[in-house]
């Protein structure tokens, strides 16, 4: 009789893995999840991993959370999804009320459900304002040097990652880029306060851009795919001011960064300044389900209200855009954030983190230029070598030990449950260090 | 005291709703839905409509489904969400295995959750294999005359329905679109089973481009959003022969098609081909949650699989590829489908709602053009007035009646429910023809 194939055979014959050289699952497998709950994920056999990267940064109220369990209950229980043109419903207009507190000058909301199309959301409404100002020569989009922002075709133009851009490029939207950044370790820097320097350099360049640029988008203070890199919110403020003085929008991608992962709300709050246009998704839901939301002001919704004759209608559509079970998710995790004052939380532990990284590195002289905001601390790895992949190897070694830390190449970095415990992030620290330590 | 606001004037104030010019709204004014089940939406005051558009094409099985609503706690009870780059799970398999099924070539499955995202990873895909085979002159796409692939930049590039493309047009990537289509009115028309005439003119005109054309994308059978309209089999099969022939990819969009909705699995099925990227969402949760998927074939995965450092990696992710939750759902969803010979019932409901459709329009003598395939009806109003939106005013009377029709422009159709009862389907055509006659 045949052996019946593993469930790990069973996954490589037929799945594609997002953001994988499949090769690789040769030798570092696929590992089989059975359950999740809190900050640990159970893998077949009982062992249990700290989910150190929140499961690709979305998870801040970790797995399982009973109320939100008990919140998708309630909203099935009533219905699950029915398209929102022409039709409204409890849970979205109260998911709505929320969103629009989060700033004083954004009060409308589009929804989707994958980050990248919200976006694309915030790019189009940015192109079709012109559009109907009848200002055609603002077409190009300014983002930062080392920027992601997705990975649909227009959302991969305005991101800098060239492992992820560089077989597209023939296809991809004239942008351009913001250099040099005035990264920062923490909000203890100077150039926290203070970029003067660099922003002399940088506004000259930009000036040349400001008659054709629609559009600046930014991940607000920090970087994520990048590689953690976290710069001057002098910098977010003076581009704020920037883009007002030559009519070019803001949109600021939040999409990880948003409720609460900096220590406030939104990363643009650290810089006292508002987007145009505000993308948000990840912690949203808590990594429930896929929801992203575009906030933007009156004045821009203005401009696309007139009789449906004029064709000035966003026709923009995503069959599950505002989809009930997601809201009822995202009310929820609003209600926690706020209630267990999760903000205040994330930049608690972000201090932790942060002792423990340079614990780590005076332990192992392996790190460098670490790094700390929020709840978001990094650091990268020192003596690469040639044809190794240190973070691969550490990502291996600490899976092994009981931690998914899942590095951006040699950059380590630990992004948690807002909820997590202490001991759990005491335990995480020690995996890492001995992780660290047994690849070199 | 101030009076509450109600939920409408709330929604209003805050939610940029999808596909709306929102100034409709004040006319006609949102619907609060309570509740959902089966083919009815449950509006307030107890006002029970018929969903005959399955929420945009999506709710195949109805509303509130009570083995999908098993199917999702069961899956909550283990786990929501876990990142799926390097990691598994008995139902991400288990769906897969199930979608590999569908064909003989395709064995490959890559997650996402809007639809545009999955045409988006097929267009990637495409490319990204000519780079990889260094075949740097193919990167143009062609897409069908009035055909609709989604909204992020890249999927409006290759749809060509201009209210939706024109104020966008500066940023999208070139795409030849095909003319003339043979449109049919069923199976049973002479066109459906051969088209030479028609290729003849098309053949002639695709010559041009079988050099530099990367991929052609078709929605298989039926253009939705262009109109519900019906094309020739036979047109599909001897596009996938030049395709073949041409080294040309051909990427199938049965996003709305897929699971059943025409009579068969795959809207390809009527031609016997298979595409070389099959895309697919809507129908694959029946409505509850999103999620997208594309399935490929081995030579098209094989390109990408080498050594890391290679860099021939699809890099590409969405941070809820594999979504757990939907992923149990649409296991479920396949089968009930399977189960309940959806397929089968499709075209029964499909040559009654064809019946009735046919009726109606001898009775008003206000519709031409009708057409069926599988559970989709559709025809266009005639007698259309300057300044009138006909199709809209139906839409508004039809809701009034108790029947959620939302046409196209001036195509009335129906894509209600596979499992929708007949009682139901007298109720429909009962109200469309009503409201009908009352706008004229």
């Amino acid at each position: 009789m045949m052996q019946p194939s593993s469930l790990i055979d069973r996954d490589l014959k037929h799945i594609w893995h997002p953001c994988s050289q499949m090769k690789d699952y040769e030798i570092f497998r696929p590992l089989e999840v059975i359950a999740a709950k809190g900050s640990y994920i159970e893998l077949q056999h009982g062992k249990k991993i700290i989910d150190a990267i929140s499961s690709w940064w979305c998870k801040s109220l970790g797995h399982n959370h009973p109320r939100l369990k008990h919140a998708l209950v309630q909203q099935m229980e009533k219905f699950e999804h029915v398209i929102l043109a022409n039709t409204t419903n409890e849970t979205i207009v109260r998911l709505s009320e929320r969103l629009c507190r989060l700033t004083k000058s954004l009060n409308k909301v589009f929804y989707a459900s994958e980050g990248s199309s919200a976006i694309e959301i915030a790019m189009k409404m940015s192109l079709h304002a012109r559009y109907i100002q009848g200002d055609h020569k603002r077409n190009i989009f300014i983002a930062l040097e080392n920027g992601y922002h997705g990975e649909t075709l227009g959302a991969l133009s305005i991101s800098d990652i060239g492992i992820y851009r560089s077989p597209y490029t023939a296809t991809l939207l004239e942008t351009y880029f913001i250099s040099p950044i005035p990264y920062v370790h923490s909000m203890h820097d100077d150039l926290w306060r203070n970029c003067d320097a660099y922003w002399e350099k940088i506004e000259k360049k930009l000036d040349a851009y400001a008659q054709t640029t629609t559009a600046v988008i930014v991940e607000p203070i920090v970087q994520g795919a990048g590689g953690m890199k976290l710069y001057s919110q002098d910098f977010l403020k003076r581009l704020r001011v920037w883009a007002d003085h030559h009519n070019v929008h803001l949109i600021a991608d939040e999409i990880m960064t948003g409720i609460g992962r900096t220590g406030k709300m939104l990363a643009c709050d650290h810089a006292g300044i508002e987007p145009d246009f505000l993308c948000l998704s990840k912690g949203l839901t808590s990594g429930w389900l896929p929801l992203s939301a575009v906030l933007t002001k009156q004045s821009l919704f203005d401009l696309f209200y007139d009789d449906y004759e004029t064709g000035k209608s966003f026709l923009h559509s995503h069959t599950y855009s505002g989809n009930a079970l997601a809201a009822s998710i995202a009310v929820e995790v609003l209600n926690i954030v706020e209630e267990e004052h999760l903000c205040l939380r994330a930049e608690e532990i972000g201090l932790l983190m942060y002792e423990y990284l340079k614990e780590i590195a005076r332990e192992t002289n392996k790190l460098k230029n670490i790094r700390q905001m929020g709840a978001i601390v990094a650091a990268e790895l020192v003596g690469n070598q040639p044809n190794r992949r240190l973070g691969y190897d550490v990502y291996r070694k600490a899976v092994e030990l009981g931690a998914l830390l899942r590095p951006l190449g040699n950059t380590i970095y630990w992004l948690p449950p807002l909820t997590i415990d202490l001991a759990t992030l005491h335990e995480l620290k020690s995996m890492t260090e001995v992780a660290i330590q047994s690849v070199f």
